[in-house]
């Protein structure tokens, strides 16, 4: 194991920075070279390569975003282009690749492998929905963005007395929902993996007031309903004002919570270290609280 | 001049519960007893009054929102419920008043004072819209808020080269647009005060990219053009993909930013001062950067 | 299970409000009524209850420190006072305690379940020093307070290439350390569980510098070696000139990170559903991830 | 003006970056090149210029400390090297020095203006002791990174009823203490400017817990007094037990509040517009809320 290669893909998700320093510095150690190729998966196509250093990737450990940036490329999911992809890393040396990213990337990273190079793969996905894993990068701050923008609502609601409903992400998973609730003391959380109906939603709120709670707030994942659908339906079938918030990119974007920066530099000192004990075709992901690996072939 | 009461009301604005505390800390200097009225202008025709004290006010100084809260009293535009305001207050012996809050706050204060009852208005609105000041309590958190999750956007937004288009707060002011849009190197912001052209949009969009500037972000004032019709004509004029984003209430909540804090100390401090000196029928204000005063009449 | 009254004891640690308004929350709906005795074990002595409601805990839920304070109080370890307090206890028809506290919490509330009384405890110190649970309440806010302090201070170090030394919290465990070290990317995290020499810490900055890391940051633990030892012996040893800071009070203070205001809520919910199983005697933790019980027994 | 030449000085302030951006947005706009002289005047007599574009300052306008980095360079003092810097600076065809500092940067700067170069100063001190101006770069956000912390300690101080002393810097100014003592509400401020006694701080203490306050706060200047003699000298003459706490680097540092960032910006843009219409030998300065300028001659 002399020299690798690394791609942030899909979403850009807080802590893949930490994800790069985390592989560069444990790399460093062992003599191993890293390249990024730029924009994800097309990067390698493009044979756009750049040398990762400690220099270049320290000062951006706690910068949310990806300094390998990332482009959506869907002729990935061409068994000519894949091969292709793994000609050119051969072609450049690389002994493996690390790709760093969500369910699609894990898809892409599950292909490669198949072609026998060798791959490891980073969770990473505000949403938390990839198969396996208790955690991915991106997750905790997404959830902690959601949580500090509600407790600024928080206070203007206590003053009017106000009912908020607020939007937060998760087409398919009520991941995030669960915990913002949770953390904000919500009335009611609504997630895509469970039915509800209105006057359930009504009845928490009756409750809200009954409990002297000063103000309510709802959390939706906006695979559930959305929040403009949910406050028309409330507002239809009670006598209450509702106030709706999409949250939207919010979540997603600033600099990693505490969480992530350590969970992305430990995920890429894991990384290099089964890379050199020739450990590959594996996913890593959080199981118990610790880290430890999947095959990639659960991912096909 | 031996006990007054303090309200706060219209839209709540982060540093009201500052300008609660400098008001009760120099009135119990000057052995003054303050109360307040709860919800505003009704809580005094409800004679709703609590005595505030340093052990009530102190531990709110630096939360958001107010204590007192706010309800809004649109029968207060009447000359006999004013007249009754009067009464009340006088049947209760208080010496004066304090109103903390926006335009339609100062128009009550200005009313009250043509009875000859002692008024004293310190500016309070997100908006920083009242006529005559260059500051008002709140102003400066919401343009904290929106600068700070502008900026949460930036990391993603440079991480896929997007083009934002984010709404503020301002319907017929662009005072938020024109500091935030500053403070996050906007491409163009777009205020009610000012004319202009999809085409300028466009070009500055352009400029943005021959710039290398990674990522674009256009601030508009809601008072100007909505998020989504200025994204619309965007994408109907050109070739770029836009981002839209509401920050809505998220601008005017949360704990009020350092100066707000001191700003509202200082109002209330300033506003007990001149109470002393029997200087009442006026309205605080910042002018030159530093407190004066206008007389109520100013806002008839 | 019909009136539980709980205390948090010895230092205060963020998320215990979130603790004091998760068992409320959970006993409301399970019809328990819900006592705080305050200042700790002194206030069951004192007889000094106070009702705990979702209207007086839901507020609070999201600020550090503790509604129900907390006072040290060494008469404690006397068989004769805990003897008094749970006859306190009983006279007041408490059907259980729940503790939220640290080591010496926990060996009090062994003592007392020693009486055959019913007890809970919850972990809750922000040094994670707790046997048994790989988390307590504090410990996310605090390392996430000392990595904040630090990123600031990494700005002004890269502006002139200096050598921090910043010492955290931890007498016996270098528990934040450790994470924290990780966090920033310090070049060496020095905890008091093993040796190191003076040689090895000059030598993590001759690295740094080699590798271009702009400035460098050196974490040590408090029980390991104090900051100003460990500049001293630097700059003897080297031509390092060397900035020592010392965090102190600031990584304990403050309002609860997202992680710990979740964990408290899902210990105090676990706490009221284990009571109402008739399951005491019992110490919370935090294992494998996830939230289950130790015997008290352990800790006497 | 066609080509000119930037440096930062001194202590690193947060608002620098912004500076540079406004400087470069401005002059881009006027087509005129700029270039930064790395590490202060200390760039100039080396030649390490490097050019600065939108491109590379951008994305720093919201982050701390100086991209340009600062290194001390007492040989500035002497005329022959002065001399050699105008010269460096014309052999290079820059025809204006824009200079962002404090006190001693501005010295400088004044010595330079008398060898007819054109020179303008930007006022950059976390300390806002520069004569002649209401405000500096940084100003804003040590204040409020002072008091972001002793807010931090508030809540763990009003659970244990504690009294902290904080030592803030200035060692010949009050303004941050002052600023910073009237948004945290302390009981009382201490400033190199104003006599105190020991008696003075003991009776404020007594009547924080008279006005039943939670917990009490001195904020002290490091130029009064420092923390641990004031400690020492108030549990001499008092029964108060009282936990001090030196604040340090952490007020320098840290990415700029909104302020620091807006002012910044406008500076920088202003300096141009000046350069521009041949207005040089100036200081730049806010004044009556306004910025404007002085006469660089006052700082020789």
């Amino acid at each position: 194991m002399k020299k690798v290669v690394v791609i942030t893909s899909g979403g850009d998700a807080p802590g893949m920075n930490a994800a790069l320093y985390g592989i560069v510095k444990k790399a460093t150690e062992e003599n191993i070279e890293v390249y990024g190729a730029k924009c994800g998966y097309i990067g390698i196509i493009e044979e756009n390569f750049v040398p990762l250093t400690i220099e270049n990737t320290f000062p951006y450990l706690r910068q949310g975003g990806t300094i390998l940036e990332t482009i959506r490329f869907p002729a990935f999911q061409e068994k000519e282009v894949q091969r292709t992809a793994v000609e050119i890393m051969e072609k450049h040396d690389f002994d493996a690749l690390i790709v760093i990213g969500g369910d699609g990337s894990y898809k892409g990273a599950a292909k490669l492998s198949q072609f026998y190079f060798p791959v490891i793969a980073i969770p990473a996905t505000i949403d938390n929905d990839i198969f396996g894993t208790e955690n991915s990068l991106g997750f905790s701050t997404a959830v902690s963005n959601a949580t500090a923008v509600i407790d600024k609502l928080s206070t203007t609601a206590a003053s009017h007395g106000h009912i908020f409903v607020v939007e937060v992400m998760g087409r398919h998973s009520g991941n995030i929902a669960k915990k913002v609730g949770k953390a904000v003391g919500a009335d009611m959380t609504i997630i895509p993996e469970k039915e509800f109906t209105t006057e359930e939603v009504i009845e928490s709120l009756d409750l809200s007031k009954k409990q002297d709670k000063k103000y309510s707030m709802i959390v939706t994942a906006e695979g559930a309903i959305s929040c403009l659908e949910l406050t028309k339906n409330i507002e239809r079938n009670s006598k209450y004002k509702v106030h709706p918030l999409i949250l939207g990119h919010i979540q997603r974007g600033g600099d990693p919570a505490c969480e992530d920066r350590i969970l992305g530099i430990e995920f890429g000192e894991v990384a290099i270290k089964l890379l050199k004990k020739k450990k590959y075709g594996i996913a890593l992901r959080v199981y118990g609280g610790k880290i430890d690996a999947l095959p990639l072939s659960e991912y096909l």
